[in-house]
């Protein structure tokens, strides 16, 4: 029993790593995901694991299981996933009981956000702490709490759903879920543009004028200013900042963790919005609950769901 | 091995209990606190525990261990207390050793609202599901967080103080944690007094505008003027109402538990409260964090924190 496999399911491609017992990674790769139906893709993904073995003079047999993570609501106990819309995939997919029967191994599905929580909590910015709360702000937000080092499923794998944390009180934005004022509708990628033409009255001379005139603004467009100083960008990464921080306040609250982890492409913003974050959360947060806590950065990118696959297999499979 | 002993310290009296080992209550009774210092209340625990166990014809060869809370910080791991000023102990005190010294038995000390909350969720309204939240709410709010039927602590044992989210954006009322806002100011029973005054002008007929203007209204006098449906009180419950929802949604979207159970003595307002906490709930909650979801009343009242301490030595004393 040398190695564990990992699959991270996207929208557009599949995310492979192998890893060894350590949970060193050894390999990884992609495929494209598309037009396959989940059956076709995950056979697609059984085949690619076996030719990488083949390749490594390797087979299942000495594979400890399979853990896999799926962009959508994951049962955790029975490894079934329902209406991964991403994917395309249309009511339940029992992934677990298909990967198994292809490969002859145990398998572990959890949800993509989940896993990716998990692999920073154990490899990256997390080190492994017992405690980790990890944020994930992209183009919405997602989460994951770690727990005694266990993720956090919750009644029915709603646990880590931070991206709805209702932060913003005037209720300004429209959230996908239905409510309004939820954090993902003022801190993720299109949040943090909502804030932009928001708050652009009054910088008439932002460098960002134009783009909000022609109504192609970006987020990265607003990090890029931010980093030039531009005063409307700099204004607009500090909202975003507190409304971030309320969110935190309420996850220290309620789970107390050591270590908040924050990643995604909006994380890309770097220093600017984490120091944003860390200088407004003692300012909102009961002292108890913030005393002690570190907020860092992210440290594994796209590999932080295989990194978290790797280690689920370690905590369920023996 | 028969029996389970628990206590609960409180600022006035101390709360005994005697459980056998299907933690059944056998014997119930109080001590009082009040002017001793820490070591000599817990010799009086210790010995009122022998004579109890004496006149039950046992001893203390026939108990599995003691739980106790205390009302302040608890180091969990090594059972050591800091600072429970509402005792008057200044400083770290260990209970765990003294008591264990004292008593010749394993102790398990944790803090008095995390015991009150896995009493209810093991024996209570919680019936012993997996993930339950309880939330205290009397001249404060407290709580704490049950998920996989173990007690939350946390980084530093600050899971579960969710008297202090951020509710109120308005920020009007002080809080003793040195912020503003917190679910504690609008949702006590000092909260329930401020929004009251805060109300007021609107209602000049109600029945509370004597007390009001005496300066003398109480809690207990708002929720009384709302069982005979005066408007004010009405008015007022409702707000409390849906401060008490939004802070379950932020504790929905963390830890998602099946069951929120809301005791102290604002929960004796009963249904009235009830009903608009759990009307509003799904409005301001992440929709599958909702899902199912059930608000109940307490139900053990003032023997939750010996239910707690009992199933705590069930949990971690073999």
């Amino acid at each position: 029993m040398k190695y564990v496999l990992t699959a991270d399911l996207g929208g557009t491609s599949c995310k492979l790593g192998i890893f060894d017992q350590e949970l060193e990674l050894i390999e990884k790769w992609r495929i494209p995901t598309g037009i396959n139906s989940e059956t076709e893709l995950l056979k697609e993904i059984a085949t690619s694991f076996q030719k990488q073995l083949e390749k490594m003079e390797s087979n299942v047999d000495e594979c400890i299981g399979i853990g896999i993570g799926v962009p959508g609501p994951v049962n955790f106990k029975d490894g079934v996933v329902n209406g991964a819309v991403n994917l395309g995939w249309k009511g339940k997919v029992d992934v677990k009981g298909i990967l198994s029967n292809l490969m002859n191994l145990e398998v572990i599905v959890d949800n993509d956000a989940n896993l990716a929580a998990l692999g920073e909590q154990y490899k990256g910015a997390g080190k492994n702490y017992s405690n980790v709360a990890v944020l994930t702000i992209g183009t919405g937000v997602g989460g994951g709490i770690i727990s005694n080092r266990e993720l956090m499923h919750g009644f029915k794998g709603a646990s880590g759903e931070v991206g709805h944390l209702k932060v913003d009180h005037t209720e300004q934005f429209q959230c996908n879920c239905g409510h309004r004022g939820c954090l993902e509708t003022v801190a993720s990628a299109t949040g943090i543009v909502n804030l932009c033409y928001d708050f652009q009255k009054d910088f008439p001379e932002s460098i960002l004028s134009e783009l909000i005139d022609a109504g192609t603004l970006s987020s990265r467009d607003v990090i890029t200013a931010a980093g030039q100083k531009d005063p409307l960008a700099l204004k607009v990464l500090n909202k975003v900042g507190y409304f971030i921080a309320l969110g935190l306040s309420y996850i220290a609250s309620v789970v107390n963790p050591s270590h908040f982890v924050i990643g995604g492409g909006v994380s890309d913003a770097g220093h600017i919005l984490l120091d944003s974050v860390i200088s407004q959360f003692p300012t909102v947060t009961f002292p108890p609950a913030a005393e002690g806590i570190n907020i860092v950065l992210a440290e594994l990118g796209n590999d932080a769901g295989i990194y978290g696959a790797a280690r689920l297999v370690e905590q369920y499979i023996k």
